[in-house]
């Protein structure tokens, strides 16, 4: 068995996009850096990290910041998002890349989201800063657009995924079951076993099967939220 | 056709909980400033939010704030959350307060939350700050229990609802199906439109019921999230 076409495609322009940044110069001080950032900015917000209190909680020298970031804070911003969502990317990318029948496609995705958003503490850190700059609009336009193109790539691989097992869904539809995903840590409680987190992702397996069956309803919307992606 | 008791209890327990703010006295002054609280520290972290900024954004002086909030800075961090969710929790009660059919009550609760979330924009900022603080630790131990109160009284509520239509469901699967709820502005994209809101409603109502029937799973959690809900 093969996937369908629309479906490697939507997989192949999610990976060409994580593979287009290149982490070969991520030294450990400069991953660190990234790392702080994350964390100090979804406590105290983006504008209150100065290079200043990040030099300190990285326990590093402010000029020794501007050495491993030579445009400063900008550049500090916009990495240590792509490098957050980068991981969290090849990760999934992980547990669907060798998946050739459409309908384990599906439940790998879901678990494979589900587990990473979970296990992996800095996913709940990003979703706050991104909701955070919709809010405050702290990013860079530039990089803001790149933030909503790497949330569309995810969206299309889900829906490339749900119409390669028969759902014709809207981004609607698709992106209720994300946010079901994505809010994993507060409905999953894990208590850090392996068993326990492997009874999460089954229950997002589950009803992420029932939200993709439940029917389109009667009240049609003047403008939907996106396509319906178009099925072979 | 009259609510089974539990279902009863639970809506009393929601109701008395926001009957016991006394909001008699907030002058146009006072809701001014707890609302430019919300939105400033939603922006600007918690910790950015002193006095100063507070009364300069609210137009007012720094010692009428003082005035309006003689505890100062921790009274208006509660109240303005407090204010908040009583504002979305007295929606929620309307919506449900006359209805006496099991099935409907469902349906109410489910809409209602759904138009609540995208239609009051505060009701976003107000769950980003029950966010960061979650990560940062900002709010006084004893408000923060008042939240987790108020959360589970709203949880305690669609459980009892979802027992009175047949669905014993653990408080995992209830606070999924919130959580695709609260998500509502991100996935329902709405338009502004009464019609719109009326069809982003009923796609949470029907997504809601299968996310309910969904079966439980072949895997057991050591440790489920919260009991299952007693069932007449």
């Amino acid at each position: 068995m093969t996937l369908p076409t629309l479906l490697c495609e939507a997989r192949n322009r999610f990976k060409q996009h994580l593979d287009s940044c290149d982490w070969s110069e991520l030294t450990a001080g400069r991953k660190r850096i990234l790392e702080v950032f994350l964390r100090l900015a979804s406590i105290e917000g983006y504008s209150a990290v100065t290079m200043r209190t990040l030099a300190k909680e990285a326990s590093v020298k402010a000029a020794s910041i501007y050495f491993h970031f030579p445009d400063g804070r900008s550049e500090i911003v916009c990495q240590s998002l792509r490098w957050h969502y980068s991981n969290w990317g090849y990760s999934i990318l992980q547990a669907i890349d060798k998946i050739s029948e459409p309908e384990l496609f599906w439940d790998a995705l879901v678990s494979a989201v589900a587990r990473s958003q979970i296990s992996i503490p800095a996913s709940d850190l990003w979703d706050l800063l991104v909701r955070m700059d919709r809010v405050g609009g702290f990013l860079e336009v530039e990089f803001r657009q790149e933030i909503d193109h790497w949330l569309d790539l995810c969206s299309g691989l889900f829906q490339a995924s749900a119409a390669s097992i028969g759902y014709t869904v809207d981004r609607g539809r698709v992106n209720m079951i994300m946010s079901m995903l994505d809010a994993g840590s507060n409905w999953g409680q894990w208590n850090g076993d392996a068993a326990d987190l492997d009874a999460i992702a089954e229950q997002a397996t589950i009803v992420s099967r029932a939200m993709l069956s439940a029917p389109m309803g009667r009240l049609r919307r003047t403008t939907t939220p996106d396509e319906v992606a178009k099925q072979e």
